[in-house]
């Protein structure tokens, strides 16, 4: 929904995987010429499961993640996938698929495919910038992979390109801030998923909606991750699912007698995306307990109902967390260091903190409510 | 489906009105600076009218401009709806529609939204460049803007410009020859025009389709151009119609039991696109009949029927056309001449020629006829 | 002194024999791809040709080719470098010299040094369009380089490319008289041709002018092809110059007594250049008188004198000149036909004509002369 | 000196002023637009003062600021010259002379030409980072111009603006670390720092070396900032000077007789540079005894004369030192803070810590002392 917020943002998976792919041929050109051996058949494993790395992601990826599916992860989505096209191509995704569940003993490969420096991010950054026109998120990622190299089977980045790095992981934060989590595209996808969770509610409850044949699928049946697993259909249907199922059903519920989903799905489509107001510091239930009263009142909702129109949530985002995998720096004495002790400035440390914030969305008509006391951040 | 060729090709119509309005803006400022007078109400006009000249665009635009609807362009579309808008905004719009037909007595105002030097095209040009990478469309659009002017209330360009106005020119040949008649461009829009009117025979048959309401109204009414004018309702529907209504209705005919329908339907989605010969002359009756044949017993299909499959038509342009307006070079002395005489290269007299190219299209399967004598162009 | 009219126009010869190398390696690549057999001995040669062509350039280049040197073309002083450096490195460039000298019989290897489409000018004309801001020189010197072939070991471009080569065609021109015929541009190099010939003359009349060692060696010795040829210490001294030396001495020169000497420098420092008027036809003799007389007058000069502020000369171009080498189209048959031929818009023949410009340059402080009847040109 | 390490870093100055004086003219129509009144006079003087603000520049700049004259700094000279343009304006430049010298009562138009967030910087940084293609370097000041407004006549920064000018901090520091103090670049210019000193010591013992007359005359006065003042000639002269009488003295003292001065030019000019080594720590005094015994045993050095061929110093840099001004920012309730403080991540904190570096450079010729301890580090 970022397109709502910065017009240029149409940009698909397509053609982030096709410039992840690009990336990955740059850093195996660059390890090669460091005389790190690699095989043409982990050279072609490798560049498929970068292909295949977000094969898994339905429409509208991470909003509706968990909606039409629960506790089903893309991940998951995309290792049956590629399972699938295992089969198809007589095992020839061997390596590939190991690779990419890091099972593979030369864990660098993994890691140019998934950790804190793969090039997953070095493609969607740039590219997210690129389309967005948000210039911070620029890195160099030429710079960045020409500084890679391998250190007992694991990648390390050269002492040359610390300040390369550092940039980049300045660059991934600014980029959650001003474009991921930008106020008005979460109340984007939070209108998003609710308008589908209420359809879902509706066909539940046995009311006919308009769906295309795969959408309906997922309104009628109600998929968790056993079932998912269980019944290969739902994986069929699943890839049948693309953003254009979504949208000719927002549009067309937009007529819908239900008030809530049509409330929902029209100002989806007019583009009156409900208002969200971030803080520092989490709401007081007195002031989110008037805004639900508010809006129960306006719209004539009842508690329970009041959900679909108010959503308080905490957004949050650690630049670098070394929790999760590190990023090593190899000196020019052969040994390594944690990223976050080898820079000389203490910067990176402060990029290890998780900044949360909290944010709170709800209809603009009910204007603003003044005379609470949070310090409201409007980045 | 242009991006089935050019696959950053994804940019919309909304860009281009926002990016072609911006470009408004900056002739309206250059021709201020020169003492042409243009009132507040004459900008705000201007202005409006190329934000809204394309808003009778349906779905796929040029490519299904005469299959869901008969005999109605887009600029009739464009017009009813500015109506509508003007109703809306009680009369503010007058001077823009009045600007938009061509009806003001300053001319130079409607040629800079519509003319051979208009900032619809400086826009689009450059855009199309951009987002499919093929640079030969770049056009100096910053320069040919400053070297307009008025005379006599035409749009006129200073001598000054006239090497940047000759690029423009050439640039858009380049573009259409490129990019917007590309071999496999022309063959996924007629196989997309071919599955949407099979859709509708079957729906005038009878035959239960899956279609959005919106789209379902297309498929079930035959509308003319009277109709169109009489029923409102047709013109209401049609706003409601957007590139996702026809995706997801040919994904799911991808499973249709009319064999035509859904190998139409089917081979877009996969992206196996049908095979298409240009030449410079005609193709010979008996070797369009030959391809029909094979395709025919290939497919199983009757010889009315082939004609979903096997297209054969002329594709032309002509850089500048004289015949419809054009490009007056006002030189030093403040006289006035047509682009064509005033260059002193001859460059653009051969750029007024018509050039006509043939094509035919076929399904891959029958390979190729070998015997034939075309000079078959390949670009 | 391009850059007293774009002032980003600072690039350096440097930087483009790095940029013409680059591109020789992306088109060894390609023709490598198409099973042109290229030896490794080849590619070295043929990159250290297109490394040293321009070696021979002295200070401020094609400027000042035939004041400090007479008879002395760049051409010969690269070939006399290469030869030197040849005995420095025992032999090695020996393959290298025979394909500068266009005498191996592979001739494309020659071709992409120098020829209507050599890696020169795709370099050149992208970095001084670049440089200059001039986007109509971009051209898309990736796609031509894609469609290069070689057949009969000649260099040629397949029917695909024909777009892209006429486009580059048309660059080249535009550029020739937007930029490098710009009449600012020619105003400048002949000041600066006229200066250093003056301060030539006063030399060898025994004035002494502050030079730095290697430029003096140029004032007091008036050197020719022959004593060029037959003294090695001119081709050492000729080594030692660059645009620090011209400058430094032209900015001292300001302040010389001689009145043409200190006039002509203190203008170019202070960039008070003198007017070009430039016309489709010859200025007439009595015009050409006219402004003499009045800038004698004005200046106290002699009638000889008075060709240092007063220059008449003719300046031309043609954008494919077919009589020193064409450029070739293979067709999807594999056979071949000049450009001119193949192309389906006679446009290319169109840019096959030589276009002569006239241009007389003169300070602006003698005024107009207004009875004057030339359609003056401006752009 | 730059352009040895980053070839394309070849702009000017000039093209820096022009750029920085398009900045402001961005800045004074955004704040404007936000109802801060500047009037047209404010706005010409506040032009007139950044494009003046460099123009007591010498040659090289930094690099030989100390080394021609002693203890004058470039913004006395810079102010000396808008006095006597001042003059010649006759007083039209009173305003911006105020404003320049922070000495108007509406301190913001200072702080736009000079302060923590100024125009200066703001071009600086995105002209380096363009023409060296360092692209860690880009900011976005488009948005921070946007974001910029007035308090009490103070420039303030929005609060929206916070992670604009975040990352602007870390793209100085890095542009420092990786550009203006790398360790290549700063050999070069210690080298030529030290050229120009044994030049003037020579000079000073009455031997005749060559110089254009400029030159000369800072190589045979010594001067100082009193002197300066008392003397006109040396303004005179200082403006006379540029690049191209160093460089083309630079080439000429390659064959100078004296070894010291013909070896550091001739190394110049053949790149031959120094060896840099960087430590956080500094080096031990037995380290560099050693070094500078090795040198001086190798070129024929008494210990007085060694000092032109190793130079130890510190560099250092802080991104952000709120000791010399701060950056204001504003928040939604009207309230100031120090950028420090306002941003939720501490980062900001780590940015104001100064960072020195220790380095000595040598010449490569007397290899590595490998016994010594230090981390060397190597960016």
């Amino acid at each position: 929904m970022t397109h709502l917020v910065y017009p240029g943002a149409l940009h698909t998976r397509f053609q982030h995987v096709i410039g992840a792919m690009h990336l990955m041929g740059l850093a195996i050109e660059t390890l090669r010429g460091k005389d790190v051996q690699i095989s043409e058949e982990e050279e072609e494993a490798v560049l498929a499961a970068i292909l295949l790395h977000d094969v898994g992601h339905g429409p509208f990826s991470h909003s509706l993640e968990h909606t039409l599916v629960e506790g089903v992860s893309h991940e998951l989505i995309s290792s049956l996938l590629m399972d699938k096209l295992n089969i198809e191509f007589t095992g020839r995704l061997d390596l590939a698929i190991t690779i990419f569940k890091d099972q593979y003993h030369r864990r660098f490969l993994h890691q140019l495919v998934s950790s804190q420096l793969d090039t997953d991010r070095m493609d969607y950054l740039n590219r997210d910038s690129f389309f967005t026109g948000v210039s911070e998120g620029v890195i160099s990622f030429d710079r960045i992979i020409k500084m890679l190299n391998v250190k007992d089977d694991e990648l390390v980045v050269e002492v040359k390109g610390i300040y390369s790095v550092e940039k980049f992981l300045i660059a991934r934060r600014l980029m959650y801030w001003q474009v991921y989590l930008h106020k008005t595209v979460i109340a984007a996808e939070q209108m998003l998923i609710k308008a589908l969770a209420r359809a879902k509610e509706l066909s539940n409850r046995g009311e006919k909606l308009f769906a295309s044949p795969a959408l309906e699928h997922f309104l009628l049946n109600r998929i968790n991750k056993e079932t998912f697993l269980l019944d290969e259909s739902h994986l069929t249907w699943f890839t049948r699912l693309d953003d254009t199922d979504i949208m000719s059903a927002i549009k067309s519920w937009a007529d819908h007698p239900d008030l809530i989903l049509s409330k929902l799905c029209g100002k989806i489509i007019r583009r009156e995306l409900f208002r969200t107001e971030m803080s520092n510091e989490p709401f007081s239930e007195s002031y989110l307990e008037e805004l639900r009263e508010r809006v129960a009142e306006r719209f004539g909702l009842s508690a329970q109902e009041v959900g679909y129109f108010v959503y308080d949530q905490v957004v949050g985002n650690s630049a670098y967390d070394s929790s999760t995998g590190k990023i090593c720096v190899l000196d020019k004495h052969g040994e390594l260091k944690d990223i976050a002790e080898a820079s000389d400035l203490s910067n990176i440390e402060a990029l290890t903190k998780r900044v949360n914030k909290y944010a709170v969305t709800y209809p603009k008509e009910i204007g603003y409510i003044t005379q609470h006391q949070h310090t409201i951040i409007n980045i």
